[in-house]
């Protein structure tokens, strides 16, 4: 939930209205996110988002509507978020570092259980939805654009030595992060989940 | 499917009869995996089992005991394949590195797209359902044994110089694996699988 909340604080709304729709998009990411997308009925997002079924779909659209664009909302909130820790991090591997951290943090609590919202549903509906196929595709070259710059500007040893590129390296570890996610919802301790990022970071020596 | 397909041959039907239940079950495993726990009504099952619903229901339970029951056989069948590919590669490492080869061919293709029905289930119903949360801990924890006896026989150098334990190390490349998975669905080609592989295979050197 917490990265909710950040979503929450980093959403600068135009202006005040008597209805929300960001808000609203929020709820219903969060409701997707926990029960999946095919557990979801229109029902149960009327009910959390407190509209009608018609108001719903005038400001949404359909389920699946709403569903991507949550879903495609998710994609560039985790995105900017990363891509500010980066930034905000004294050096561009102390910003690698602050990523897996900040996952490991999750081991043996909700944040690490309730898992990746964008895991979650290519786990559901990749390769059978061309929509969530796709947003998945752009969101994991953008998350290891990401990556392999903070790699190139950290200059690390394999790439120096000519023995990876930086794409392949931003590859490892966007791989890393996703399996460090499952791992967290197998029931991994904060021990076991410190030391697979510890090792996975050495690659980068 | 194929692991499906050696599913199908790995197994010992103990004898003839009209209804073969094994077969049955293989089939809603396939039907769950395709489709996700929420997604699958009985009326799928239903016909696709050619089963009626009341037969359905005396042969296997309610929906979700006989989705239990495909989760369960389905750990069992990768932690048996895996184990059989460790005890059959010439070397422990060659076996850990089958094993890594065996998922980087499902690049591309169904196979690596259809991605692993643990971890489909894992990003549905963890935390969420409990008896799922526990199959999947104890999924992670078989393969991970397994994993770190391959280790332990290899005796890799980190372990060696007393840099990790055997557990850690089995614990990263498990990790490493479903990260993979996520890779695969993700759109990743096989170049890209393949530097990952190494990458992951060289924190053994």
């Amino acid at each position: 939930m917490f990265i909710l909340r950040s979503l929450r604080r980093s959403i600068t709304i135009p202006r005040p209205k008597a209805f929300d729709r960001q808000k609203a998009l929020i709820q219903a990411l969060q409701l997707f996110w926990r029960q999946g997308y095919s557990a979801t009925s229109v029902e149960d997002l009327s009910r959390v988002l407190q509209l009608s079924r018609s108001s719903l779909y005038d400001t949404f659209g359909d389920k699946r509507t709403l569903f991507l664009e949550a879903l495609r909302f998710y994609s560039e909130q985790v995105i900017s978020r990363t891509a500010r820790t980066l930034q905000e991090a004294p050096s561009p591997i102390a910003g690698i570092q602050a990523i897996f951290d900040e996952l490991a943090a999750g081991a043996g609590n909700e944040r690490g259980t309730m898992g990746c919202f964008m895991i979650n549903s290519v786990a559901e509906l990749v390769p059978y939805d061309p929509d969530v196929t796709k947003i998945a595709l752009s969101y994991s070259q953008a998350f290891q654009r990401l990556l392999a710059d903070a790699v190139v500007q950290a200059a690390v040893q394999p790439v120096q030595r000519g023995e990876q590129t930086p794409a392949q390296l931003a590859a490892y570890l966007f791989s890393a992060l996703q399996g460090i996610r499952i791992l967290l919802k197998s029931g991994a301790t904060r021990e076991q989940v410190d030391a697979v990022c510890m090792i996975t970071l050495q690659s980068l020596d």
